[in-house]
């Protein structure tokens, strides 16, 4: 898998509403209702990352959470990270 | 909930294996087998955090766990992050 260059990153976040490209990865950030709301949607995106085999650098805190999505084995952000990060905002959209 | 002294903190910690008193949390880390270990735990502890009314701050990447506890109303630690930090232990060591 292709690492992208940060022209490709850029067009393809275009599509994506709230994420940034920063130090090699793709990031955002959630606020839901609460502690529940919030681990009910990391545990769908759990589900959805074990099935990619794509597993995301997240952290919650009570209903925040923060996702940052990169590929180790290319050293930036690839294909990888956009067709999870597209499973996360349908997802999260679902609901 | 009685903000602790650092005394009383690390008083308690001698309990507690691997766990640090640092900028106003205690914390740890874990390490599982792999990603679907490591969110099983992490469901569990979920349960028992939203049981407790008293959430961690925590992030996971793959196998990788690592939880703060502090207490947001008494700007510090408290018996109700030991409380927690206990019930964490118990679960994964449980396992």
């Amino acid at each position: 898998m292709k690492k992208l260059t940060e022209q490709e990153i850029n067009d393809r976040l275009e599509n994506f509403e709230g994420w940034e490209y920063s130090e090699n990865t793709i990031h955002t950030s959630f606020e839901f209702e609460n502690f529940k709301e919030a681990f009910t949607l990391m545990t769908r995106i759990a589900f959805e990352a074990e099935a990619q085999q794509h597993h995301p650098d997240w952290s919650n805190v009570y209903n925040q959470l923060e996702i940052k999505l990169s590929t180790h084995d290319a050293g930036g952000v690839t294909e990888k990270d956009f067709k999870m990060a597209n499973a996360i905002e349908g997802i999260v959209n679902a609901d």
